[in-house]
């Protein structure tokens, strides 16, 4: 895998392109960015599961799947939700004027929003500027990857190639997270693109597989927004095919790498967060708890905060555990460990040296393990610890 | 009604008394408190809904309803939760020794404990500061409630005095409250006293009815604790009884704005708090949904935030409802009020002045008023906006 910019230019999979403008919605920043490609291809969503959905979900949703699709484009700023009836009519003026210069349907371009909630989008500016924007189309991710951020600091791009039973395929992972983070389907935006042939029939499966592992286990401060949407576009120009067992094995994979490896990135970025926090909860007697347990932790704001102190209070994650449900029988005979140091076992505190543990919870990256010896289940969820500079960007937000 | 210190000092109801004192277990403060009724009282409690449930807890949950309780001794700065087996001996010692000083049984004392989790009670600190704490005990509510206080600014205690057919009786309501503040029970310590004569059958029906109504639709932070307990004893000692179904009426009516006021208290003293959050939730199709929604604006980090900042960043409000299961449907009918100024309605933004509105939320209550037009359940919820200052106090606790 190819870590995004600063490493090296993520390149697109072939006859994929990708470009990025500021149409006037922000001052300075690029805001408003598409994802083409120069044939039709399959393409899948997963969408949030908030009953407040933004238009554009509302539209992209009632799409896919599809084996046609031709551009995704997507705008920052403004969310385009709760704009009511006008709001819908934005986004379709949106995906219609990408179609009319594209040369396509309206129907094949799909669209995405970020932003404030409940302020009209400026669809005159956005119209405008989709001549330019598609003029300056070229093969690498990054133009995209920064046009949608808002809060994220860092913009989030990966690439992998994938040797298939007939030959070299690649995928390109693009996301975008910051606030509003939290497991309920795709938390954040996300793009998913391959050169392979992939079946319109699989393209969803392979989709869901790859978020639920990773977008879906990461939360910034539970809370789930109204414009969350993950993509995927296969295009086939590989002439690639990915149809033996073998060969799906081999994609899902490496379409799980890149999607982890995004949401990782989308929890280290989180708003004002110092440090990823990973949760692995092992020997759970359910899937289900093992991933509310695990999830639990990483939304905690006092678990979140004790780490930004780099503060060893393992207590409130045993009560964390306890308030999602993890029973006390259980509770009584798991294990702990903080940066790999045990700290509880069988229901009583281990003797730790204090100052040793808070040595080793300097580190930029925080690992929680915790046994619950009751079953075979595991779940892995990221975080962020939670900072004061999560509480100046969300009180100066929307001014 | 008499709110607690500045303004007066709380009597207790006859032949109640309280003490609090330094054991040593925190440096200055006043760490250990009692609460004593000179003759058997009637009580009953209800407790976290925590699976990480504090030794004090599991001793106390375990005695009640009861008719004979003498008092309730609680220490603050040590949780003895997540404490093994040790934790459990030391909380009896807590109980003994108090009981062996008061000259009664055992299973006549109840315990709380509020502080840190998993480090070990310091209980012979504890157990010799006993003669001297029980020495000490006066007629006002103060010493006691100062001494269960950890990261709480203020004392929090309210007397009322209630006219029933029979004659006049008394109650007093004192509360700690301030992080792991989340509705689950009671979400705090709670102790409810009165002189009326309560047949011990429906004593567990009043202080159930009150905390539904107060303690349970609080929340600072989302956290429910391992140490939660509400406590009500009614000793009689005013000789008039509680009977008849207008005396009942009454009692709970006074019952429930003391549980209020108390719960209110706790979230505008929540920790680093600057403003008190109230949700009114009209028009929904379930009492279910109301609540859930009413809590979940309270528990919001990005509404928390926003009002931080007093921003009306309204669409927030409206993503976490859609959030908590409210259908579009209502989303799409639903009428949402700032401070009283309508900013959203039949599935659109309405024209607002943001510089009136945002002059509006300057206001250190801020009050979101929603109608759901769906049905006739409603539910208000309070809580307390999100500031650097939380972060400041959880980065720092342990250590």
């Amino acid at each position: 895998m190819t870590p995004g910019p600063g490493v090296a230019r993520t390149l697109l999979p072939k006859k994929f392109q990708a470009s990025g403008v500021n149409s006037g919605v922000r001052r300075y920043r690029p805001d408003l960015g598409i994802l083409i490609s120069e044939i039709p291809a399959v393409a899948a969503g997963v969408f949030t599961l908030n009953e407040c959905r933004a238009a554009p979900v509302l539209y992209s949703k009632s799409l896919l799947p599809a084996g046609d699709i031709r551009a995704i484009i997507t705008n920052s700023g403004q969310a385009n939700s709760a704009t009511g009836r006008s709001g819908i009519e934005n986004n379709f003026r949106m995906a219609q004027s990408t179609a009319q210069t594209l040369g396509c349907r309206t129907d094949q371009i799909l669209t995405a929003s970020t932003g404030v909630i409940g302020i009209p989008l400026e669809i005159e500016k956005i119209t405008q500027s989709i001549p330019e924007l598609i003029d300056r189309r070229g093969v690498t991710a990054e133009p995209f990857a920064l046009a949608i951020l808002t809060t994220d600091l860092v913009p989030k791009t990966v690439s992998t190639e994938v040797q298939l039973e007939k030959g070299v395929i690649r995928i390109t992972g693009i996301a975008k997270g910051s606030g509003m983070i939290h497991p309920n389907m795709a938390t954040m935006l996300g793009y998913f693109l391959t050169d392979a042939e992939i079946p319109q029939a699989i393209a969803a499966d392979f989709l869901r597989t790859a978020t639920d592992l990773s977008f879906n286990q990461i939360s910034v401060d539970g809370e789930s927004s109204t414009n969350d949407c993950a993509f995927f576009m296969a295009n086939g120009a590989s002439g690639i095919p990915v149809h033996s067992d073998a060969d799906c094995a081999l994609f899902q994979t490496a379409l799980n790498e890149i999607a982890i490896f995004l949401a990782q990135s989308i929890a280290r970025d989180g708003e004002g967060a110092t440090k990823l926090i990973e949760v692995n909860l092992h020997g759970s007697p359910s899937l289900e708890l093992a991933k509310k347990a695990a999830r639990g932790l990483v939304m905690s704001p006092l678990v979140k905060t004790a780490i930004h102190g780099e503060d060893p209070n393992w207590g409130r994650i045993l009560a964390r555990l306890g308030a999602d449900s993890v029973p006390t029988t259980l509770l009584d005979q798991m294990t702990l460990r903080l940066q790999g140091t045990p700290v509880f076992s069988a229901g009583s505190p281990l003797p730790i040296d204090l100052e040793q543990v808070r040595r080793q919870l300097k580190a930029d990256q925080v690992v929680i393990d915790i046994d619950l010896h009751g079953g075979n289940h595991s779940s892995t969820a990221w975080g962020c610890d939670l900072s004061k500079k999560y509480v100046e960007i969300n009180s100066e937000y929307l001014t």
